[in-house]
Parts: C-alpha cells; sequence; structure tokens
C-alpha cells in the first residue's frame, strides 16, 4: 500500500510531518510512504532521521503554501501545491490514501473540484470527525463541508458515517443517531424532523434524536448533522476545553501551595487532556470522494500525523469507497 | 418592588425556591417577594426560616407541576399552577417581575399564550442566556426558544439582546456579534449571511461574525443566534464542562497520591467551576414579552434563585419592556 502525506501540511512543516511519516514507516514496513512537497525541503528534514530500510519516497510539488492564503488562491492560484500533487496521486492510482494536516478549505475544494473528485451520486462530501472521547469512539458528520444542508445530503452522511464506522472503524452494528434539540421524536428544526423520517427507512441502525451529552455517554457510535450546527458544536467543544484548561492553570499556579498540588496532580491532569483530546486518533476523513482523503489539524504533532497515516490505511484495507458507492446506489437509499 | 417567584419551581422545590426568597428579601428590604404555589406547603417551609420583618407573602396555585409533565399538559391542563398564577400576577399589574426555576417548555408557552404575551410587534420571543464565563459578562440570544429562526426574528433578538446588555448589565455601548462558523464576511448559512447584512442597518455596535471561542475572550458581550444552533452551543458547552470534571474526579482520586495532590488543589478547581459555571449569574430572561419574566434552570440552589431575583429587580428598575417597545417601533429597525 503507498499512502501520500503533504509534507507542507502543518503549522510547522515539514518538521512534524516528516516526522510522522518516519513514525508510520517504522510502524507500518510494508508500507511506501510518498512524502509530497519541496524535494529539497523534504531531504534535509529527512537527514536528521535514521530512515535506513524506510519505505518513504518524495514526490516534488514546487509551490508552497503560506500561512494567509486563502483556499480559492490556493485551488486556482497554485496547481502544483503538495495538496494539488498529493491528490492527483490518489487519481492516478499512485497512491492509495492522501493525508494532509494542511488548510481545510483548501483541501475540500481541491478534492472536490480538481480530484480525487465525488463518487458519482455523492451530493456533497462530508467532513468527517472521528475520535475518543472520554474513553468512547465516535463519529460526528458532518462538521462542517456545509451549510444549507439539503435532506437528500443528510441521509447521504448518515449512510457513509455508517459504513466508515462499521467498516473502517470495526464498530458491528454501530448506533446512528440525528443531533437536535430535545431527544423527543419531533424535536429540532425542519431538516432535523424530516430527516428523523427519513432514516427511519435507511438500512442502519438508527436510534432516534441525540444532544451534545450524548457525545460523551458511550450511547451512540455515529452523529448525523447538518456541517453548519457541526461545527459550531466541534468549536463550542474544543474552545470549552481549552478555555477551561487555561482558566485551571491559571488557578494552580497562583500560590506555592497550589502549585505543590498541581505537580501531584500533574500526570492525572496530562492524562484527562489526552481523553478530552479527540484529535488524537488522527483525523477527519472527507467522505464521498473517490479515495481516501484524511485531513488532521495544522497543530499536529508526528504521533498524530502517524496516527492519521494508520487510520488511513484501516479505509484503504476496508475498501470503504467501493462501500460507499455500492452502500449509495442500493435502491432502498432512495427513499429520501 | 413586587417579585413574584414560583416556590415549586426547583427540582427540589420548595426548598431552594424558598430558601431564595428569603435570601432576597433579607437583600433588598425594600421589595415584597411573592412566593407562588401551594399555600400549605410554602408555610411550612417558611417555618424552616426566620423570616420577622422580611416582606415575603404568598400567592396561593393549588395546581402542582410533577416532573414528567410535558410543557403542553402544563400549559392547557392546569391553568392554576404556580407558573399560570404567576405570569398572570404580571398580566394584572400585582407583580414587577417573575422568576421561575420550573420546566422552560412550559414557561415560554404560558408566557406567550396565556400571559403576560408578547410586546406588540414581536415576532418571536427569545430566551436570552445571561452569564458570567471566565471572568465576561456575555448575554447569547436566543438559546432555544425557537427554530428555523426567520431574518426579521433574528434582527429583533440583536436588538434586544443589545439593549438587555446596555440598559439592565450596564455594558455601554455593547458589542454584538452574529454566531457564524468563520470570522470572515460572508461565512455562515443563508440566514447568518443575510443577518450579516441585516444587522449593519441597525442602530447597534455591530462586531460581525463571532465564533464559539469568542464566548471566552472578552471581545463581544452580546452574540445573536438561531435558537436551534444557540441550543446545541448550550448544551455542548454544559455537557463538555461536566464530562470534563467527572473525568478530572476520577483521574484524581486514582490513588492516594493523587488524592493527596487533589485535596490540595480542591479549593482552586472549586473557584474554575464557578468561573465556568454561568448560571451562577442568575437565570435567562425571556424577551419580548410584555413583562419581566427569568426563567432559572431547575438544579438551582438558593443563590442562584436569590440572584434571579437580583436579576429580574435589575430588569424592572432599567425599565427594560418599555426599552425594547420603543426599541423595536423605531423607522431603522425596519430595515430588515
Amino acid at each position: 500500500m503507498k499512502i501520500a502525506l503533504d509534507a507542507m501540511g502543518t503549522d510547522l512543516n515539514p518538521v512534524a510531518d516528516v516526522a510522522g511519516a518516519v513514525l508510520a514507516a517504522r510502524d507500518f514496513p510494508q508500507d511506501t510512504i510518498l512524502l509530497v512537497g519541496d524535494k529539497a525541503i523534504i531531504e534535509a528534514e529527512l537527514q536528521k532521521h535514521i530512515t535506513d530500510g524506510l519505505k518513504i519516497e518524495i514526490v516534488h510539488a514546487p509551490e508552497a503554501i503560506h500561512m494567509g492564503d486563502k483556499p480559492n488562491q490556493i485551488v486556482r492560484g497554485k496547481p502544483s501545491s503538495s495538496m494539488h500533487v498529493g491528490m492527483k496521486l490518489l487519481e492516478d492510482g499512485q497512491a492509495d490514501a492522501f493525508v494532509t494536516a494542511g488548510n481545510t478549505g483548501a483541501a475540500l475544494a481541491i478534492a472536490t473540484t480538481v480530484a480525487p473528485r465525488r463518487i458519482a451520486g455523492v451530493k456533497r462530501p462530508a467532513i468527517t470527525a472521528v475520535g475518543e472521547l472520554a474513553g468512547n469512539l465516535i463519529v460526528v458528520v458532518d462538521v462542517g463541508a456545509n451549510t444549507d444542508t439539503k435532506l437528500e445530503w443528510l441521509t447521504q452522511f448518515a449512510i457513509m458515517g455508517d459504513l466508515y464506522a462499521r467498516k473502517v472503524l470495526n464498530i458491528p452494528d454501530a448506533r446512528v443517531g440525528l443531533l437536535s434539540n430535545g431527544e423527543e421524536e419531533g424535536k429540532g428544526n425542519q431538516l432535523v424532523q424530516e430527516a428523523g423520517e427519513a432514516f427511519k427507512q435507511l438500512p442502519i441502525r438508527f436510534i432516534g434524536n441525540v444532544e451534545p451529552h450524548d457525545l460523551f455517554n458511550g450511547k451512540v457510535d455515529v452523529i448525523v448533522t447538518d456541517g453548519y450546527v457541526g461545527n459550531i458544536l466541534l468549536k463550542t467543544y474544543e474552545a470549552t476545553v481549552s478555555t477551561l484548561f487555561k482558566t485551571m492553570r491559571a488557578e494552580l499556579t497562583s500560590s506555592w501551595w497550589s502549585r505543590l498540588g498541581a505537580a501531584i496532580v500533574r500526570p492525572g491532569l496530562r492524562k484527562v487532556v489526552k481523553q478530552m483530546d479527540p484529535t488524537q486518533y488522527g483525523g477527519a476523513p472527507l467522505l464521498g470522494l473517490n479515495g481516501v482523503v484524511i485531513i488532521t489539524h495544522g497543530g499536529s504533532d508526528a504521533t498524530v500525523i502517524r496516527n492519521s497515516i494508520a487510520q488511513a490505511r484501516r479505509a484503504v484495507e476496508s475498501n470503504i469507497i467501493e462501500a460507499i458507492r455500492s452502500g449509495l446506489a442500493e435502491p432502498s437509499n432512495s427513499a429520501s
């Protein structure tokens, strides 16, 4: 298997990207990691690592993406960026998956309009957050690829999210819930109410409406939502966790006595931080495309990059693209 | 001033409700607190307190609301509930404000359909979350009174939220932001994009789009949102905080050594819990009604009930109802 990795993706590229590739090449020695980006920069970075016997190759992509670049500028103005080149490797069959920590908007736009494009029949691709929260593996789809979601898009998200949970994450008989502002049937805005009816006709284990607290209690495996609301959900979660830890740090370092206590509980708090950080799991697949594409956040470290590559491998092994293709083609799914 | 309090509102009524009334009567000796509910039950509970010289009166409301009652059953089936009687006191001018910790859906429905009803011209009332988060006083409107919000409702929320911040919370020149999935102009779903244009015409200090992390950084005073999204925002926040503290408690009590550290940092952590608990501030006003109505959560303790009464007093003193009436009538507000 060949996994292409955007070497210029993270905020501090290529350091974490290349280090993550090395970790992955060590852990999965049968696979080849293709590092996509500026050849000279990648070669220089690779020399900091011991790479003897590792299957790492470089695919040159001369154009650099900068922090300030807008997605549109990248999509149209930089056809030789690492993201373009990486996505095209997928389309050409030279790579089985592409992983990037770069700009999400650009990744989505390139994937949809340049390569590998949507699976025939897919209305919209979805950003599918996958992660462990307080010990529960959970999938939330869509967390921001789309706003003003239509009913048919949402039913496709449900089918794709369900397939991903079952095939890639090995959650048999995954429970699929519909995000709403109340658990009772009929709660929600008009789209959610219509989806609640439509989901009953789908070949999924639909458990009805779920609420934000169900992110944490192990009651549901796949939460389906309009991308606008899903994005607010994700960002509220992230901002709350980060504010809480910041507030706590300030409080626990306010006196020598509390600093003493803080020193004792620090290892425990570190574990809590990890348990509340879903990004550790390794990236969000863009579902609905003609190839496995995983995006991960710009602040990813080598371990998260390695974990994202691991997730990409599982996605390829499970044949998820083919499963989505045939899953969406089944006649029972046209109910919506 | 006379403030009516639902004595049967909290989950453990009438204990916290009556205790909160006693605290408020002590702190605001010039005012009268009207305890609304079953007379015998309230009298028995009042005997546990020293009430000499306090201006507390009982208004009998014979019908009890039970945990399992649906909002509809309460609204239509229990016309003598403490909530109905309390809201009618407002309409009859026998009370200047009504505070309840009871069922939110029922409170909203009774307020809108029975008494005190909407101010003429108000399209929809809004649940307006008011609270301190990480040291910043913030208003979020609407957090759940409405789904499928229309543009005109949203512009009214902006005007009402702005007036509440300036008149009641004494935030001069309050900064009003529009919740979106990105700060750039043009981000958001269709409603948010249209609102971004419409808000520029309003007599408010509109600062553009804001994101969930702006809840915590003091950049904005009033966040305006569709009630469906606002409800998800609020619930995601609450669920995240509660899960994080639960995870932390489990981790910090996992060994004698960590329990020792936890004992030292406990006072600091308690402060953090308070700083992250916006409900301490005391309730959410229902804006757009012909009277001051504050709802507070069922788990409120006596202090929160007292704080809710304090907020109701400030709302009455500031003449907020009249301000909203004339604010919505101004010709410049018909731009939407």
